[in-house]
């Protein structure tokens, strides 16, 4: 998250030799946050209940400093379903491991269902950066986001698998059919709690592999570094554009 | 993790002035991993997702590196029901948002539900300990273990609240009523997968407050950072007593 603040500190001309971004919630070892400008870059740790917890405290936090206009954007990796790896994909929907585009919120042990729709406009203003920028391909397509990284993703390679390869495939196959390209972690709770906020929010991944071909990345790390970097350089240039155009910077 | 290494280096009689614990996991972001003697101490982040993806690789780390006669005890924060501030719970059973002892994981998009059951002659062990310590008060009780840290434990200042006070008392005393003394989010999946690799396992966590009074902590940091300790005390009597009376140190 301080890499992407650096980055766009860069990017904005916001740049201060002399001065570090220090972490604003040093305070707590849930997360950490940074600032430059009028960019906030937050990390969620793994997982929909680990970012949940960020998302409540962000919201409240932006609420109290009279925040406007907000524009909140998840970047991170993602598993692929029939793209090659380094396709960037923008979320159209989350669905969840059924392929159902809702999320079940527990309250008071009873179960409520929300809605995970995004912003339409803000994935086509991302789609239309990233062919601007002609780096790599970008996609707008379902990603999936589900509870476990091994036996919720059918990857065979967990401490436990009760499965075959051919049901895994299987699996994957209903996926890419339902419209799925991307899995994830956090997508689903993310939608769901922008979109009861009313923030314009968008989920941007990168893939680093494509699970119908194997389960575990094959890249060098220098390769992989370099794939996930490009959700933060589409995101960047979209920043850049966005606060062009409204003569923020 | 590192705390309590240096913790147990010192009460194991292993600890050398001139080394240093490495992060065994520099490598990766997902966690972090330490080792002294025989004990070692991995961070696992907020929430199932996060914890299921560390206990996987651990797994098949202690398979691949021939480890016997394992033990795994997760240690702790939590919110708790009716108990002072301070107290010790150790989970007799994980329960979730129901009350229920069973942990529903997703597979292949279709729910097999996995038992919760987590060693008893283990729990009372520590009990035991707790006793001999004479430090802090301890008792055996049910752990409601939630997805979420606002709304799904029945909090009322989160960034949504859609329930009153008495909504919110309703539910805790229900769960009260039906055996649970505290509220986290890691051990209900910690516990099912324990179990499914035959794994003897506890959990240990202190409560911070208590939550039929309030939702936010209120002791000061340097208090809150001492009740945070009683865990790692009370474990690290445990493993020194255990190792001693095997005869491994």
């Amino acid at each position: 998250m301080k890499s992407f603040i650096e980055y766009m500190a860069v990017e904005l001309h916001l740049e201060d030799p002399k001065s570090d971004y220090p972490n604003i919630c040093a305070g707590t070892d849930r997360y950490a946050m940074y600032k430059v400008g009028p960019v906030l870059s937050v990390s969620h740790g793994m997982g929909m209940p680990s970012i949940s917890i960020m998302l409540h405290e962000l919201f409240k936090l932006l609420h109290h400093a009279n925040c406007t206009d907000v524009t909140i954007l998840r970047i991170g990796t993602s598993g692929g379903i029939g793209l090659e790896s380094g396709t960037v994909v923008i979320t159209k929907q989350s669905v969840d491991a059924t392929f159902m585009p809702k999320f079940e919120q527990v309250i008071l042990g009873k179960t409520v269902v929300r809605s995970t729709d995004l912003d339409t406009d803000l994935a086509e203003k991302l789609l239309q950066c990233s062919k601007e920028l002609k780096q790599f391909h970008t996609v707008i397509a379902d990603t999936m986001c589900t509870m476990d990284f091994y036996e919720g993703q059918a990857r065979l390679d967990g401490a436990f698998c009760s499965y075959t390869e051919k049901d895994k495939q299987d699996y994957l196959a209903k996926a890419y059919a339902s419209g799925v390209r991307n899995i994830e972690m956090e997508s689903l709770v993310f939608a769901a709690m922008c979109k009861l906020s009313g923030l314009k929010a968008a989920v941007v991944c990168v893939t680093l592999l494509d699970r119908q071909k194997g389960d575990q990345v094959s890249d060098s790390h220098e390769v992989l570094h370099n794939l996930e970097l490009r959700p933060q350089i589409l995101v960047g240039y979209f920043i850049k554009s966005q606060l062009g155009s409204s003569g923020k910077i």
